[in-house]
């Protein structure tokens, strides 16, 4: 992408918005070098090698899933139904935070950077990013289609309303309301579980309702679909998210050997 | 392959059928041209990087199973019988499309590009990818000896002549009939399967079969065998593939836990 | 890490212990030039590298885990809490050795080498690691959090005091108290299990007890966390814990299908 | 390793057997040559990239495995004991073909080149690969640990002679005695197992006898321990070692599901 290029339509548009929360009046090439750069731990960067990593461990295939990351007022997400193994720093949306409402996909609202490529919308998940970002502060939100954590939700049942494990050595690699304090040992995780909705963006209700009524709860489990882990920086959501789906595998094999989940008989 | 080389016997001389339908009268260096490319997209250097990606899957180990790509008035295949992570641009086949008749591997009829290294014939596949062209108008069509195909149609038992599932968020990512609108996570995704036959090659009749009872499948499971999956394109049936592996996988997993495969109790 | 890069706090300040040990009297570039080498087998280039291959093979995702290796009278070390699979040379602690007590983690006692980077801690796992320098003059040690190591402990039960097995070709990697001369085909390897403590540091005394109570293992399970395995070399380590994460992977299998571990029935 | 380099014990001095079966009487730099090819093809370059490789499928881990590639009248060899995803073209052993009798390993008799790096033994699976090539004239023999053959030779148990199954597709990519016709999808593959040994060289005999009781088999398997497989070249034998690795496998996943493994019910 070439300090040349020009915008050629107005999705391209960058954000102008009059009651700009963020206070980002960006020109074109402004917004542009916001994905732009040549350090691998810049957002835009990370996203793209992060989602590579994720394919690898069956976290993100057939374009489900992903990771969005809050630096300052500015929140890197990647698109929408597109393979996340081989996406790159140009195609990742740049949106203002905070915003005075939970941004829906597609409404283009206080966008500050759309890529140029046309067809591109921003991540179904986006306000389910976001409700990481608002309740608990968060500066990175993984969503994984791990088959850990939906056979997880299977093998539990219809009625369980959370996966409960204890005395796992994994468990300490985890924080109370995933920005907290590591949880110990002989402590009960506690994941919630919601039920999946037609629409990716209807859960966002959902989620935040069991994030409220789950305070210490690190991640949501969403039944027959997924999981969603945030943290105080990508390194925590990361390192959570591995721990966690290292939890909800063992837990699988547990419950598949009639091993008790909890407790350490 | 330098310009210089020259084609050292009739196995090698470019397509000039007469009756060509497509209008292709290329010479032996427009017919290597076609292969040879520094676009990373180009379908001669896409069926080499998916294949190496589809190897790490488990997709295509021995030899067995690819991909191949239409792209305007071409089909690019690979050979039959090499080790598909380790095929490079110059091996692929290129055929003129469409054509009065399904081309049969080793007529060599209708061939604009054969590949120099002698022995090489187009992938025993051949019919059943033309199968995803022209019923189904396909872009590209994705071959599967995948283990979750195979212990699926094994564990649905010899009377199963479909695999359903409903409630399952990676339904979403199939498409009705493969190239139509995506399913919802609440519809039933059918895929039927047939009978696996001697030669690759008999179970063209029945994978066409097939697809006409079951218009809106997205792909053919043969049992015993392995997955046939087509897209408008070759990320639409790259997603798709990876979509229903995916749920092949969980599907053993449910069987084998006992879990009903449609519905969400 | 630039040659003129100078220290700017106490806590890099390197190792100039009055009764030192080993005779250590580095200056702060002295130290420095300990992590920083050219050669991949160097002990900080090869701790890099290998956490990258034990990520691969899942035993240190979430920061947990790692890899020790002792050169001379030199340990090195990796932090504590960190994605183990992208530790950087610069990020290596080194300690003398010997010591003239166990080291604890946090206690900067007998340092010659901390990392710039603030906030680092060495690894929590660093008086583990020190019981196989001391008690089997080992040259590495290696801790995972293997799943099949877990499971397994999960699986024999509560009241099991070790793993054994027999007649299984990989046995025949494993070195007598780790350090000495291969089982045999038909030895039984006998690998304690001791129960797990909410801190790490805490294990340091359960280790050494089990690995004097059983002078011929080469290896120290601890229930529902991990395994400890060391060698001679770094190499003999890694052969060992690949050796045994197959036989915990392989006697996981056998147990689940109801097969004795030990005998050839 | 450069030109200038020169043997400095008789361990390094090449072969200058007087009665050399093959003709082969090389210098030292004539026999170094052997194994520096620019050429990824080349016999001491493949040896090393498919043990990379087959590190990744779990085949080789903890220095079992290997395979050996034999090439007009030399056969290359990789070390006994050593890591095999990290051996460099300079650790390959070179031998004469034929041979009067079955080498042995650390018999030094008969050797082209044996590598400078001290302390190498070559692979104790030398007289093994050794029966394929004067048996079967094969031109490449694969060994692999893989748990799918292990476990299978466990869940067959202690009176099967031989696993057999049919009705797989895969099944058409293993060929009749390893070097003739391809199978057919309905023909009955039959692998026969023999029992283990201490010492690997004693497998020797009973992997001769059981190629002499089925001269049709296109490889071994030895309880407990893993496989034998080749072909007539290299490919052909990654190739079957692929299709039989994916037959152990599914046919493991068949066993723990109750399904026959001969015929299609």
């Amino acid at each position: 992408m070439g300090a040349t290029d020009t915008p050629t339509s107005g999705s391209r548009t960058p954000y102008h918005h009059e009651d700009d929360p963020t206070g980002c009046k960006l020109n074109y090439h402004e917004a542009e070098a916001l994905v732009e750069s040549d350090d691998p731990e810049h957002p835009a960067n990370l996203i793209c090698e992060l989602c590579r990593e994720f394919y690898k461990l069956g976290w993100v295939t057939g374009t489900g899933g992903g990771i969005s990351i809050k630096q300052g007022n500015l929140v890197f997400l990647a698109p929408s139904g597109v393979q996340k193994e081989r996406i790159k720093p140009e195609h990742i949306f740049v949106l203002p935070y905070p915003q005075s409402a939970v941004p829906r996909p597609g409404s283009k609202r206080d966008m500050i950077r759309v890529p140029k490529k046309t067809g591109l919308k921003e991540s179904a998940c986006t306000p389910l990013f976001w409700n990481a970002f608002t309740m608990r502060n968060a500066g990175a939100c993984i969503h994984t289609h791990s088959q850990h954590a939906v056979l997880l939700t299977l093998l539990l049942g219809k009625k369980a309303d959370a996966f409960r494990i204890s005395h796992q050595e994994m468990i300490k690699g985890v924080r109370i309301g995933g920005s907290g304090k590591t949880l110990r040992f002989f402590d009960t995780l506690t994941v919630p579980i919601i039920e999946n909705t037609a629409d990716e963006e209807d859960l966002t209700d959902g989620m935040a309702e069991a994030m409220a009524k789950y305070p210490d709860a690190a991640a949501i489990l969403v039944r027959r679909h997924g999981v969603y882990v945030w943290g105080n920086t990508w390194e925590q959501a990361k390192t959570q998210a591995e721990c966690l789906d290292y939890l909800f595998e063992i837990g699988c094999k547990m419950l598949q050997a009639g091993l008790p989940l909890v407790g350490d008989d």
